[in-house]
């Protein structure tokens, strides 16, 4: 005992800041350790998740689901139209980024993206006329996701769009995405202007043709090894893909040469894609859905097969849960933004880009990619901190995209909806930030993170799920 | 007294380990710091050394030529061959890498591309003739270096052959590269087999022409910018020109298709470019040529503006000390060799290429490549590590080379002969492994160092100078 009062008292304080705090101002030592109870003290989602911790059936379907993640082998296939590649798409259907949300609750960007679909489908004239027929829902909306087809920011996806077809070789199953249009006005982002629509049309005249001739000369791409190699040159494949935009011309180049006229409108094509280094983007996220899609539908398995967002909601699904939806408000973004913007500017978190996160790339790979800082905000050192941190969330780790950084260990991936609830990390995402208003663009790019909340609610369905089912 | 003796004596020891064992053995404390006196005892130098250090006019040439090199904007102008380019290149001539080196002192790939370039230009009908025309002396041998020109491994430019034209648009002067034929069997490693001399004729009857015409069309494009991008994607562009050759594929394969036939021929130019990681590197060594070139010649000036090797001697240049090498044996490679060779295989250190790690690339840009280690060995930290160091040897950082993973400093340049000389630091060099035996390529990659004997030689030669020029 008088060892113990003899000395000042040195005090490892977990959790309320307030009584290391209180230590430290009476003169001891005091260590802040950050934590907070599971399930951010929700009593429920706290039994559920002791429940689903360690559970036999839910380690068992795990363990299959990211094996079958580890054992999927996306092929850029083929380009098609969507109505053609899309089973039943209804002529007046577009798709969107994110979970369901009707037209009225459209973020502006989405709204201008679906006004500019309407006009580049001939449905309107002009964009107050395409906003009356979806005011008087004579346009039907539906998740990209919900068709295996994901598009980054409105993800606006109309019948006529040609779609990049993303096979996974291991079991047959395809995964499709729209054409990336590069930066500045871009429906994606809402805009929906001449050139925006001129540019659409010559992506579906000529650009799309050209890369469906080519890939078929090759007889596809392999995208897991194009994108570990980007892996290596700085990439993150989300908000950089300068590396895998080059490498995708790499292979391209000399098959759209054979297969393709020459002179200008050869020249036209390859200027094009040598002029986007988000040229990838697209397919990068189309690879990463046919990768979660292997992981998809396990029974019992608690691992994060889609992340996304609608500019209003952000929203999970989880491989044992079906096509069900576990949303929380969409998230302002903590970024850089351009010369003359602002977050006041901004629209909310959205596009379903983040399917690149859910499979362990992007904002878990930032690691690879140091030079992102510049674009996204933070040191490299942050990025290196953010790969090191998504491991406490993650399943295990990939068996090809790996991180040079940390001496060539694997990204962090298969989300574990448990594991989110249980630490209170959520998942980082790298995002672009789009204009709140429609027609102006991009304004920034930065860092967000998935809210604790969607998890909560998929641990709770999760162990209802599992309870129903003995 | 009493202080001192009642303790165990704790002791940094400086320079030779054996008084700091002696203690650690008798249970004192001592920490060994590694340190060899300047010039490692050579008195001459190291008086020599003395004169130099803080010397007003060697400080002012040395700012001067640094703020040359720093200024200097390399273009790749255009392609032109050797005999058009190399005013007064003899017909009989033929130009090798490093320093001086007649043609029984060559080492075995050199005399090995020496042949084949003789078959080239159809000098002799077989390698045996091609052999007994040099040992005639009748094929005259001039180092590269002389002419403003850079070749990678023997280095060997006959007059036949194209060469990229880098010009420093900031004072109109030029240097010079060969083309790079791809891995396996190369010329440049000594090979010269059929399919060889094949290859150089395709270059020579389409690529070069192809890439002229872009090029011409382009208006050249800026190298520095385009080599800054590739070390932000993983590149340190000496062994490692994934990111560059695939940035200047995408730079000008629109022009080749606006400027060019289309089809197969233009096919099969985009395809070799594309399938040739290292095609950047003549180019990227043809730019640090270029950059030196505006730092070489400033009286006074001890920063050095060549490293280079024959395969027999390292030698190097520095900026205050006109035309002269300063030699000292080449020595082996420490580094990982392909599946069936090993070092007892390997020729010594050669090629001009370390003319990047002189420009403060290469070796002394790792911390941009920790990739690279899978190709030279070590690990993510060594590169780091590596970079650091090369700042102890340095006039300053570069404006416009940056290392994402070192917070985007500056790479390392401007080598001053005195720094390596008071430290003992050697510059680090990445290189190719060449077979020992003419014909065969390639066996490998590693890290070497600049033998501190050149530095040492040069110091004593500039006090020299200086010494009579009051």
């Amino acid at each position: 005992m008088s060892r113990l009062t003899s000395r000042a008292p040195a005090v490892l304080n977990l959790g309320i800041a307030g009584f290391a705090e209180a230590i430290a101002a009476a003169g001891g030592k005091a260590a802040q350790l950050d934590w907070q109870p599971p399930a951010a003290g929700d009593r429920a989602a706290g039994m559920a998740l002791a429940r689903l911790t360690g559970h036999p059936a839910v380690e068992a379907a795990n363990r299959k689901a990211f094996e079958a993640f580890l054992a999927s082998a996306p092929v850029l296939r083929t380009v098609m139209p969507a109505r053609e590649t899309l089973a039943g798409l209804g002529e007046r259907t577009l798709l969107h980024a994110g979970p369901p949300v009707a037209w009225r609750d459209m973020c502006g960007p989405m709204q201008g993206a679906a006004a500019g679909a309407m006009l580049y489908e001939g449905w309107a004239a002009d964009a107050g006329a395409a906003r009356a027929l979806a005011e008087r829902g004579e346009v039907r909306f539906e998740p990209a996701h919900d068709r295996g087809a994901v598009g980054p920011m409105a993800g606006i996806i109309s019948p006529s769009m040609p779609l990049w077809v993303v096979e996974d070789a291991a079991r047959g199953a395809r995964a499709f995405s729209n054409f990336n249009e590069g930066l500045g006005k871009a429906l994606r982002f809402g805009a929906y202007g001449p050139e925006v629509l001129a540019r659409l049309k010559w992506i579906e005249r000529a650009l799309a043709p050209a890369m469906g001739a080519a890939l078929a000369a090759l007889g596809g791409v392999e995208l897991k090894p194009l994108m570990a190699q980007a892996l290596g040159m700085g990439d993150e494949v989300h908000n950089r893909n300068a590396a895998a935009s080059g490498l995708l011309l790499r292979r391209l180049a000399g098959a759209l040469a054979r297969s393709g006229g020459g002179g200008a409108a050869l020249g036209e094509v390859l200027e094009f894609v040598a002029g986007n280094e988000h040229f990838f983007l697209n397919i990068s996220m189309a690879a990463c859905k046919a990768m979660l899609g292997a992981a998809h539908g396990v029974s019992g398995s608690s691992l994060v097969t889609a992340m996304s967002r609608n500019g209003r909601e952000f929203g999970i699904r989880v491989s044992g849960l079906g096509g069900r939806w576990f949303t929380a408000p969409a998230r302002p973004i903590d970024g850089l933004y351009f010369a003359g913007y602002s977050a006041a500017d901004a629209a909310l978190d959205l596009g379903d880009s983040a399917i690149t996160e859910t499979a362990g790339l992007g904002g878990f790979a930032m690691a690879a990619a140091p030079a992102i800082v510049k674009f996204v905000g933070g040191t490299p050192a942050d990025a290196v901190a953010n790969s090191l941190r998504m491991r406490h969330i993650a399943q295990g780790e990939s068996n090809i995209f790996q991180l040079p950084a940390l001496d060539f260990r694997g990204t962090a991936s298969g989300i574990d909806a448990r594991k989110v609830v249980d630490t209170g990390i959520e998942p980082v995402i790298n995002t672009g930030i789009a204009h709140r208003e429609p027609g102006i663009g991009q304004i920034g790019a930065g860092i967000t993170r998935a809210p604790l909340a969607c998890f909560v609610q998929a641990v709770v369905a999760l162990d209802a799920e599992l309870g129903r089912t003995p």
